[in-house]
Parts: structure tokens; sequence; C-alpha cells
């Protein structure tokens, strides 16, 4: 009973399927049928123009859209306990040579125009600060919390107001679009660039980057390539993409996830630290709870010292989530 | 008739059917079974102790091994039509912080001794030139030629003199080693790091990086989270590779893309620009031969104004290989 | 009546003599006497064998040293309040090609070995986050007080105890020494680089990188002309930094500045934000307050909305620093 | 009787006048009086609006300058023994982050229309291949070779036809303009940014980057703080590059040296590799030659195997330059 990580998760049967129809030789690159689909199929789902790049990890799409709006003297505002900032080994500073990430506070590690002005305002401007060139949000964020629509426009007219550029790091967008329950173009709001989970939601190995501005696309071209991330054979990944957004599966899939995590949630509003909106679920657990779980059968992660992160996937079992939310209201 | 590369081939069945059995949940990464088990099955291949990484790309390959053998304001030698020089986008630049590639000459892009030392020897050893740090050589080299073991071992002996790295690029280190009939290891000879080609021999995605000095490895990882290639499922990665060794797969495929490039070949030592010693196919055509042999229903790129270059696949047909050696001896 | 900084303070006569008479043909970049006089000189200086770079700027001093002890991967442990992480424009993300600040707490700027465990301790070890792999504390710090011999030898214990390389930033590193009433050694202590300060204690262009490990010395030369700090015309920073410590005139200059802003202390330990033990002086001050200062001719920078900074510099009028604290009393 | 090189050369007595006339404090940085003249003069010595940073070395005007033209993705084309390839210690790459130089051939060291073309034309449009994006040109070249005005326009023609930033690396721009006898302006002709030098003409430790284009400098106002170039001292720069357009010194002190170089070359033709139009003068000489002329006491460096470099600075004294010119001829 595997409530780990959503990271690795088993690939969805209509993602193999699409992967095993893209068999067979196409040009390579970006060249191919499907790579170049792409971008119609995701313009009809976001109902604007957009250009779509694939890429293998969420890592390189959030830092490859971010080196495309910010100089290598620039910085990057987003929450402290960002991914960008925790979990990407230092990809920022790799990306955008040496671009400082500034960081913010916020409840649920969501950022706020407050929040946002409290880091940029005391940046004098003069040469010895870094000045910051773009803002980076996580929808939903880190502690799976969800940003509404007019949040997102908040922080995007102050973005436009001091002329930053907006990323929104999108590694579970699907989970938050789920739980809005709104159009893909609502639940991502006037940002420039877009990462589009689809590995945590029964890919394999592709990630779309979602240019709303076609410059940014223009560089990242160049970006991709000289990462290393232009794979030869980039027809399994824009079929993995296409297969994803076909019939809506990236609704399914993240509805399904969420669905579980909300069955964990049961377990008592007392002891959730954070609400459940998407696929995760915070819990206050002593280190015997903890151990009383494990031997019942269940995996999943500490968190820090008094609690552990449950996080639900496309495949979890509904069954054994609700019975998981049953022990812990147990305990 | 498809000989434009053997970038885009089909993925092997046998590549599909491990990719298939490593579905279902496992530990995120390369802490999945099958990840671990690479340093084990590669560590038999190649006869010595071995620390393996696998990578998306060939570029991030080459890039990931030489960022930790040359410092920031170090060079690396390598041929002046090295695909690290020509074909990664500014990859070296990238992942090297701006050390500089070092252009050497040599027939067939490959290098020799005498080569590299016309490169490294008026070098003056002062802070106003750019000092050596590695050599970077390619195992077929991009002309499709093969070093002997003799030649690397020449080769490797002027880097240990020099207190050089020495980096093999084997995106196609398996037609390398079919040609000459020997072991991997002796293939490989006596160099720091492999970069262990894949994708062009069958496999979907995966290249492995091998390590003959752990410490490389020890820093790559590193350095491969922060390039943003490390899949959170990398067991897919992972299974491509093990596929590829088990039973000498890897050594099969190669043979049947050299034997279609002879195929070729047959037309003609005259028209050769090059010894076929791989699966590359270089051939003097004039433009109005070329047209003929598209109209043919031959698919190929020009090489130059007045060459062509034919590319052989593990999936290539040997009947239309031949029939397109026939057709250009007819011209 | 300037108190703004030591930043821009006059030149003193025996450094604009030492110049002269380095006028005068001689070799380029550092093969000058006076160049290649530094080791020596610095050495009896520090009573142990040291390697000597000059450089232009602080911020140059800081980045290329840290440059030799920190890879593009790696963290640097800092004070949220460095000037490496505040006033350098983003200098450590250029020079050491991305790497990360790790920012800890402290009292009046200075680190303690608790604060530095408060922010390794908790990094996994693993590849999702950066690696720490050296300390780096201001002597004096950025709020003019001073490390203690046995302050900097339990942060250098615990840098051998992690295997990190330890800097220490000693812009005013003059100032720090003279107040303690110590040898350089002893203000140094056991670290691996130091930038010592000569521009604001009376120089004009010319700071000194010391390196105690020599190996870092090796790997800096290249980078210094990498970075364009490798003046063709050296010798007139070396003389600089000879002048500067024949016959102690870093501590007489440092003497006279700490002397001055004792004096502008007097003013009462009451509005004093830090201990005054170096030259800088830290007053809490309402704006009117400020105003009737200015209003009676001194100048001098606000530090937040109810704080005013004082730099007293070697040149500064000990009359007018007395007449400064006596206004302030007053007030 | 020294003829090594032009950048060891003293400071000229009025450069140390107007330093010594800096002294007494100002602002910091570039707040000074002397550093907020820089623009308005030297707006009037080109007779139109430039804007101007002063930096301690060529290699940091060369690569600050190019830095805001080129994206680390990029490329800059040059000539194959330019400075900034040969002599910079790997500065275009830390500065560029990575980005290519792409060398182009031309006799002299001077590139033209066809040179630059060469290279360009064959780099294909795609994200395989680095894109060049700007052009560096040194005047006087490195083999003393100067660009006519219809030379620099020509290429300065092809720039803006393809896109291309185009930056002149004037380390030597004096001695172009006094061979030329043209205004600055004509000298400099249709660049972007040039790099003023100062130091080989009687500078000590600035430099001027003319920039042409204003957004040019304000992003290198904010790379040089970077890049921890921007010393806190910097009215002593301003005061050198002030003094150096003063009454034309920056012409008289090149038309002195340049004369000094015309007498060496009286020597004969016959023995000059490159025509002598600036202050460097390349002849051939056997070891032997060397050997003689070094015994009768004229210190210079070899130039390869068979010819020796003189260089004459504006201090050169010209009877003795007269003196080596009939000793070659005596040979």
């Amino acid at each position: 009973m595997r409530f780990l990580s959503d990271n690795a998760a088993s690939v969805h049967p209509k993602v193999w399927k699409a992967m095993r129809a893209a068999d067979g030789p196409d040009s390579p690159y970006d060249g191919d049928v499907l790579s170049q689909q792409l971008d119609d199929r995701f313009s009809e789902l976001f109902g604007r123009e957009v250009a779509v790049l694939w890429v293998a990890t969420g890592t390189a799409a959030n830092c490859l859209a971010l080196s495309a709006m910010v100089p290598p003297h620039g910085g990057v505002v987003c929450h402290r306990e960002a991914h960008i900032e925790m979990d990407e080994g230092g990809a920022p500073g790799f990306y955008l040579h040496g671009a400082k990430l500034m960081l913010a506070d916020g409840e649920g590690a969501k950022l706020t125009p407050e929040a946002i002005r409290a880091v940029i305002d005391p940046i004098r401007d003069d040469v010895h600060q870094v000045q910051p060139h773009a803002i980076s949000i996580t929808q939903a964020s880190e502690y799976g919390r969800v940003y509404q629509a007019e949040e997102v426009a908040a922080i995007s007219a102050l973005a436009r107001e001091r002329g930053l550029g907006l990323h929104m790091d999108g590694a579970r967008f699907a989970n938050a679009a789920a739980f809005l329950g709104v159009s893909a173009a609502q639940a991502a709001g006037d940002v420039d660039a877009l990462s589009f989970g689809c590995v945590k939601n029964g890919g394999m190995s592709a990630e779309a980057m979602v240019f709303f501005d076609p410059a940014l696309a223009d560089v990242v071209r160049y970006r991709r390539k000289r990462a290393g991330h232009l794979q030869s054979k980039g027809r399994y990944l824009a079929a993995q993409l296409l297969a994803m957004i076909e019939d809506d599966l990236w609704l399914d899939n993240a509805r399904a996830a969420n669905a579980a995590a909300r069955a964990i949630a049961q377990s008592g509003a007392g002891r959730l630290m954070h609400p459940v909106e998407a696929n995760e679920v915070f819990i206050r657990l002593t280190p015997q709870e903890r151990e009383t779980l494990r031997e019942q059968g269940f995996q999943f992660y500490d968190w820090g010292a008094d609690a552990a992160r449950f996080v639900a996937a496309w495949d979890s079992d509904l069954a054994e989530a609700r019975m998981l939310g049953e022990r812990i209201a147990d305990l």
C-alpha cells in the first residue's frame, strides 16, 4: 500500500499504447508527426495559441523556461519551499548561469502579491543588488495547495506592473485543475510559461513546456538542445503528452489521485497540516503512530519529526486510501 | 527505404519488452532494482569494476562525463569535426561552464597522438592560455571510422603522460566493437569515461555513462540531477540498458547495421569518401545522381555539395541496402 | 564631515609614494619585482608560508577565492547579511558558476558553529539538495563585529570536521586585527583563504588574496586571468599592498579609523545597535534626529527607517568624530 | 632598450597628475564627479552620444561588452588569432557563459566580410549548431594592422544585414586612429561597442567601454559589478581616461609609439612579416640574429622560431628605435 510519491507510479495503459503506436521510424528530434502536433493540440486545450516543447523532467522544464526569462545577472522570486529552491540540486543556478532565487514566504508554499512585494520592494535599484526578473509559482504547491484563479491573477498583475516574467511550475497542474474544476486556461491564468506535468500523472518521461509567449519558445528550443534534452526519438515523448490530453486523461488521472488523497484525509481535520486540495496529505503523526501504520503495511515518507506525507497517484487504490484514512482515525 | 540516420530507428522489441516488464511502481530516480543492477552488469561486460549512470541523450552523456574531468577554466582536445564541437548546440560550453574545445585534425575524424600534440604542445603553460585537461575521442568516429585497440592505447598513453582525462564518445560504440570483433573492454581501452550508446542501436531514450574511475561518477551523480537529467521513473531507462547488453543484443544490432552499411558500400571503393567500418557510408554523388536515387525511393542526407551520407540501423533491411548498393554501382 | 563609508576615503600618502616608486617599466602582469615579493612579505606577516595574489576589488577577491573551493554544483554557507549575499550584485553566482549561498543567522552578522550546523545538518546527503563545500565568514563583520580567535577556531574546527573549505572576507580585516590587538595570523586563524582588504584602509585599487593552501592559489591564478583581473601593470597593485604592510601601516590606519568610530560611539550605549569593535557605528536615530545631524554638517547613510550608519576611515578627523559623538549625545 | 610590450610601459605624467588631482574623498564606485563626466566627454570625442564605463583591463572590457550582445547559447565570430581567442585565458567562455568563439581567417588578423561569411554561411539554422550573435574585430589588429574606414563599414553592413552585434577591441585603438589620421568616430565606424584602450597607451589601470547603443551599457553596468570590476574608488580610473582624451593625449602618445615602430621598421621591408601601421613590428630574424640584437642590449620577444616581435610604446626612445632599425639593417 504505497503512498510514497506519485513520481514513481506506473505508466498509464493509454500512455503505453500511444508510445507503441509511435513505433516505426519517423523524423528525429521534434520533426516527427507527433511532436509537430503539440502546438495545435495544446492550443486547443488552452483556448489560445501556445508553443509547446517536450522535455524529460520537471526540473528541466522549470529551469529551461526560466532561463528564457531571466538573464544571468537577474533573479527569480519563488517560495522558500519551492521545488526549484529545495529539490532540484541547484539546477536553477546551472540553467540560469548563476541568477539568484529570491525567497518569499507564504502559507502552504503559496505566494501572494504581498509576500512577493516584501521580497522585491526592499531591493535597491542599483547594481550592488540582484534585480528580480521573474516570479515562479507552483500550481498545485509543494504542500498540495491550489491557487484560485483570482490569486494567480493578482500575482500576474503584479508581475506585469513590475515588468517581471511569470512562470508556473505545474508538476501537479492536473491535480490543481481537477480540484478547481476549471479549464486548463483558467487554472494557468495569465502566466508566460507553464511546466505542464505528465510524469507524476501517469506518464513515463515527458513534461510539456507550454509557452504563452512564443518568443520564449524560440529561445528555449536552443537551450533545450544545449542542455542535452533534445532526444532523438522525441516521438515517444510527444506520444505521452498527446495521450495525456486526449479525452482529458490528464484530468481523469488527477481526479483519481485527488479522490484518494481526500479519502486519506478523512482521518480528521485536526491532524492535517494543510487543507487537502490536490493529491498530497500532510498529517501530524508521532513516531509511534507512524510505526503502527507501517506495521499495517502502509508506505510513506516521514515529514520532519512529527508528521508524515502521503501522496496519492492516478493508480492509487481508493479502498486502500480509505483504509489508511480509517487507520489514522483509529490511532 | 530510409538511410537517413540511425538516431530515429525503431525501438527493438526486446527493449520494449524490458520496459514493459519494468512497469509497476518501484523506487524513484535510480533507486529502483534495475538501476541498481547497472554497475554489476556493466562491470561484467567490461571485465572490471565500473560505475554506470543512465541519461537520456548522448549529448548529456558526453558533456556530463567531461564536466567531471575539466574545470571551467580548462580545455578539452577533440577533433574539429567531433560531435561535441559540431552538433551539440554548444552543450560543452554549457556543461563545462565555458571551458574550451581545442580542435585537432585527423583523417576520418580520428585523433592521433601527433594531432593531439600539435594542439597542446604550442600552448604556453601560463594563465593567458587555456590549458588542456582532457581529450575526447569518438568510437566509431563521426565518419564511421574505428579506432584499433593500439590506437586508443597510444592516445591513452599520451593522456596519462600529460595528466589529461580521456573520454570516449561511444554513440556508436557497439558498431565499433562489432567491427573490431573484440570485447567491450578492448574496444574502449584505457579511457576514464565512456558514453555507451544505446539510442542509435535499438534503444528509445537511454545512454549509459560508464565510469572506469568511480570518483567521476560521484561527481556526475550531482551534475546529472543539476542538469535535470535525473528522471523520476529511471527504471525505464535502466531497463533499456540492461536489455541492450543482455545476450549481446547491442552487438547483434550493431552487426546488422554494419552489414547493411557494407552492402551499400559495395557500390565501389572509388566513390567512398571513407573506408566503411561501422554503419555510416559517405559516398561521392553528384546532385543528379542523388536525385536519381531519391526517385528510386531511397532516403538519405546530402553531405556537402557532392556527396551523400547513408546510415544503416539495426532494423535496416539488408535487401534494401544491397539494392541501394547496386543502384549506386549502376549510376 | 563625511562618515559615509571607508570605501571612498583618500589614498594614504605612503601608498601614493610606493606607487610612484613603482613607475618605470617592469615585467607585465605579476612578473614584476614587487608582485614577486608578495609571497615572502605576507609570509613574514602571517608567520607561515602563504601565496598571495593581488586583485582590484573585494568582490573579486572573495569570489575568486571561493571559486577554488566550491564546485559549480556545491554551496557556501554564509551569513544572511554577508557582503557576498547582499552587496556583490550576484558575483558569487557568476564566479562559482551557479553554486548556492546557504544563508545562516547570527547576531551582528557573525556566524557560530551552531548557526552553521542549523543550515547544513538538515541537508540530506542526496543529489536533490545542494551540498555545502565551504564556509565564508567576515572579519570584521558587516556590522563591525569582530571574531575572537577562539570563535574562528570553533568554526574552523567544524569546517575541518565536515570537510568544508573556510574563507574569510577581510575587507576590514585590519580593523579587526587592530581591535583584537593580535597578530595577523591570530586574527585570521585557521582559514584556507583570506581576502585581505586594503582599499577601505587607505589603498587605491588593490586587495590581497592570501592563500594558506597554495593549491588554491594555483587555481586562482588561472581564474583571475579568466575574470579579466590580471592587470598588465600589476606592479602598481603590488606596490599598494607592500606599502600597506610595511611598518604596520595597515594597523596604524585601522587603529585611527577604529578610534574615530569609538569617538562617535561615545554618544551612549543606549542608542547603539551593535557594540562598536571596528570602524562602523550603527546608531538608532529618528528621521528628525538624522535631519538635525545633517544640518550640522555630518554626512552618513540611513540604516533602515530608524537608524544610521557612520563609518570612520583612516583619514577621519578625530575631532570631527568626537564632535559627532557629542552632537548625538545632545539629541 | 625595451621593445617587449606596450602593456608594461610607464604611466604618463599627465595621467599621474590627473590621478593625484582626484585624491580627496568623493562618492564611491562611479558616483564621483569624474566618472560622471565620462559620457559627456567621450560623446564630444566621438561626436555622438555614447555611454562610457571604466574597467581595469582590456580582457574585461572586451568580454563585458560582448556579454551584453550574445546570449549563453550564441556565438561570436572573431579572427583565429584574436586576443579574445588566444590570450584571455578563456575569459569569453566565462563572461559569455559558454558561448562559442567562431574562428575566421584573414590576413594580418583582420576580418573581411568574405571571411566572416565563410564562417557563418555554412551554419545550419537549427538548434544543433551554435548560431552567431556578434562579430568582434580588433583595431589595430593583433598584428598591428589597421582597418580602413571602408573596411569597418563593410563588416558593419554585414553585421546589420545578419542581425549581429559588432564589437571592436581597441586595445590599440589610439594607434589605429593615429595611423589613419582620422577622428575617433571614423576609426571606430559603426560598431555597437568599443573597448577603448588606455593602459597600453600611457594609462595605469583603466580602459573605457564605449557603448554606441546605451541599452548595452545598461546591461553591462550590472555585469561589471557582478564581475567584481566596479572599483569603489572609481575616480582614479575615470581620471586616467579623462586625462587621456584631454588635449588629445591619446593621439599624441599613439603617434609617438607609431613613429618609434616605423623607425624600427626602417630595417627593410624584406624582413617585415606585416606592414607596420601601428606600434608593432614583426620581423623575420634567425635565432642567431636575435641573439646578436640581444647582445646589443635590445629586449623583445621571439615570435615563433624565425621571427621577433618589437612593440613600441608612448615612452619608447625614438633614438633607440632608430638604432634598432639600423642594427637590424646591418645584420
